[in-house]
Formats: C-alpha cells, structure tokens, sequence
C-alpha cells in the first residue's frame, strides 16, 4: 500500500513502446509508457483506451481525425477506433487498458507485459 | 474527439470535494476534484478507487496506514478499504471510479456528478 511516483517508474526504462504496469485497478492495468517515434496503427475491439500525457506531446492519428496532447492532457479513444499514437521528441504517458490487451491490438506482435 | 485539459476542466469551479466528470472509460467516470481539507471516512464495496494527484499535496488515511501524494503520484484504495482523503491546502486530483458511484459511499450524502 504504498504511492506509486509515474516519474520514478518511468526512470527505470528507456525504450520507447514498452509500457511498464505499475498497478491494476477494477480489472485493469495502470501503465507508463514512453513515446518516441510512431507506433503501428491498431485497434481495440475490446477496451477503451486512455491516455494521459505527463511529459512532452502526443498525437493519436485516428482515420478521420488527429489529437494533440501536451502535459495534462487525457484522451479516450474509444474500443474499435484504429489509431496510431505518435512521438516527434519522447514523450511519457500514462495508459490504462483492460487487463492483458495487447499493445498492438494483436497478441502475436504485443510488447509483453513487464512489471516496473 | 477532443483531448481534455484536466487544468483547464480544474479551472472551471471551486468547491472542494465536488468532482467534475471529464469523460468516460469502459464504464467509469474520469473525474477531477479538488481537494481541500479532510473529506469524510468512507469506502466503496463495488469499485476500487483511483487517485493521481496533479497539483499539492493529497493525504489518504486508512484505517491502519495513511499514504501522502504529490504532483505525479498515484495510489489505489482497493475496493471495500475505508478511508480519508484529506489536503491541508487545496489540491487538484484525477479520480476514477465506476460510473455512478456515489463519492461519500453512501447515495444519500454523495455529491451530485456534475459535467466540468
């Protein structure tokens, strides 16, 4: 039972696209994730998808549509909506998904789940 | 499809302990609240309960420990925990919680869920 620090978390790991849980809430996981460069187009059938920037900007491309989030910024993008979230500079998010989603939107090219 | 300002949606009211709903996510309320003095004991026995603190100082009392956050921390109260939120001077916290549930525990005393 102790506080989580996003940024001490976020200060164990470098690459870029490998979210890190640092804890589960009502089924889901409570992630960081550094942002750097493009990210593949995907979706998720099965899980809205939030993102909060704390450091940095990102975009998420959707088909029709394009956002831009700066430090303090949340974004849902809603299940079954293709997007690609991107980087010019890294960037430092938080995410939360259904537990287990993979990254990608497909388990066969999914970043594994890691602890940080 | 737009991002949310969670200091712009902060800026908004001033009361203490009314959260102002600022989107959705697979059935729970994105929600911020600002925090100013000792909120009332209380837990909830259907959802866990998720606080990241943006701005101050938060302190959440439980029954047999008590956790301090600050800007970028985040803790989880586990469902059915009884506890205290409380700041000596005002702080600004994202909240969530399945939709609908009432902030005090009980829906006789919660505070109405109001759009920021």
């Amino acid at each position: 039972m102790k506080p989580v620090s996003l940024a001490q978390k976020l200060a164990t790991f470098h690459e870029p696209w490998q979210p890190r849980t640092v804890g589960t809430f009502n089924g889901h996981d409570l992630m960081v994730v550094k942002a750097n460069g493009a990210f593949n187009w995907h979706r998720h059938d099965d899980t809205d998808d939030f993102f909060l920037v704390l450091k940095g900007r990102l975009l998420i491309d959707m088909r029709d549509a394009s956002v831009t989030l700066g430090p303090g910024d949340m974004f849902v993008v809603p299940r079954g909506v293709e997007h690609r979230p991107r980087a010019d500079e890294e960037a430092h998010v938080l995410l939360i998904e259904t537990s287990g989603t993979p990254n990608t939107g497909d388990t066969a090219t999914a970043a594994p789940r890691r602890l940080a």
